[in-house]
């Protein structure tokens, strides 16, 4: 398959997982139905693998070779040569909340190195793609390349993080709060759509903790195809999840991480 | 005017204000443009303002009589029967972040009494409004009527806030987070778009403080037309803003007024 053909699979895949996501976001029914005997109807869990099912009967039967790692049904074929990894719904308690921020992490990474990635936020009828050289986002006001910002200076800073209280108290906490303090402001409830908005130009630092794999491997080619570097919190690969730390400068997420290990 | 002919007005004013902001919407000149001498290009201040210029001189020109209260350019015969409040902007850091959940709020007061209300999110165009009685969206899905969820248990209830630190530190954050710490799970960074989930019945409990009237006025016949309740935290009229408590179920509201007033 060559490079073209693979975007356009992945499009597909996007495509598909949408059509099976869709129907359930801001589902009427979603909690009124715990009548029905045993556990309550959860939809944004129903959503999730719904559209992993299709994900990865698509991926299996094009590439039957290739392993998957997804947040519903665990991992196939790990040690293969190109493994997907999946999240359908990046950002649940923003589903479930019903607003549009959630999105489907679709990556690829072949030797562990994540090579491809795609998030899908089918409401707004976005799609934020990249390879680590270069990055796109095709959506309602049309197409166009995406390039991180400059920002060198942590008191220009906009940071980003999806909750404070996802840092553990004590040490990590606390390193989080002293790059916050330097931050010109922070923003919280974010999810996948901060690395994006990152990707864009729109935010300048993204710091988390607590990450999956499947919550991050799909970002990596979209943040550094945009110019941006992503990392664990010392320095490493941010593939395997754990404390993660992206920006938009080069130079200023060796500011920031300065601050997280002092 | 009939009140099918100021629906259809108000409509038009937000497509003139959504006509105005989104050039500035994740407009890439945003930050790079410091060398124009004086003053940075804010974009969410340009957008603010051209957006207000524009709402009210098309309210000038149909209701000449009427007063007008806005964020930008203050008051106009605030003593008139009917008073129009706008904030053409209301979630300027998420507008800054490139995050599609600001909105553009256009209420309308009669004595004092908010009667009429609209939210705009241009980006997503998406269109919610209410007169106390009955609330409606339009969007991307087609077009439906807004009504809340029932939830009158605190430890079932799904909470948002805009940000835990817009609480001064001292009895006014205690009074919040006792009354986090009994819902189910709370939400940050969500502006007027909780309050509108909230009339979508995805949301159960809006709780904020520090607010302007111009940040809740045009939600709250939203909120009431959709069947919740929206006060302060003393249980008076939340149209001035200040510390503001919605709930979509009138019973959940009581029992948490009752944690924040213990």
């Amino acid at each position: 398959m060559s490079v073209v053909e693979l975007g356009r699979f992945m499009e597909d895949l996007a495509q598909a997982s949408g059509k099976a996501i869709l129907p359930f976001f801001r589902a009427q029914f979603a909690l009124e139905d715990k009548a029905r005997g045993g556990s309550p109807f959860d939809p944004v869990t129903e959503a999730d693998r719904a559209a992993e099912v299709v994900l990865r009967a698509m991926i299996a039967k094009a590439f039957p070779g290739h392993g998957i790692l997804g947040e519903e049904f665990g991992t196939e074929r790990e040690d293969a040569e190109c493994v997907w990894v999946l999240d359908p719904i990046d950002g649940t308690r923003a589903f479930i909340a019903g607003l549009p921020t959630w999105g489907t992490l679709i990556g690829l990474t072949r030797h562990g190195v994540p090579v491809r990635g795609l998030m899908h936020q089918p409401y707004l009828g976005e799609v934020f793609t990249g390879d680590g050289h270069s990055a796109r986002l095709r959506g309602p006001a049309g197409e166009r390349t995406l390039r991180t910002r400059r920002c060198t200076d942590l008191g220009q800073a906009l940071l980003a993080t999806t909750d404070p209280r996802l840092f553990a108290e004590g040490e990590e906490a606390e390193r989080f709060r002293a790059l916050e303090g330097q931050a010109r402001l922070s923003r919280y409830g974010t999810d996948c759509y901060a690395y994006c908005m990152l990707a864009a130009g729109q935010i300048d630092l993204v710091v988390e903790a607590g990450l999956k794999p499947y919550d991050i491997c799909a970002l990596i080619p979209i943040i550094e195809g945009a110019g941006g570097r992503v990392t664990s919190w010392d320095g490493g690969s941010a593939a395997k999840g754990g404390r993660v730390i992206a920006a938009g400068d080069p130079r200023l997420h060796e500011a920031a991480l300065k601050v997280l290990n002092p």
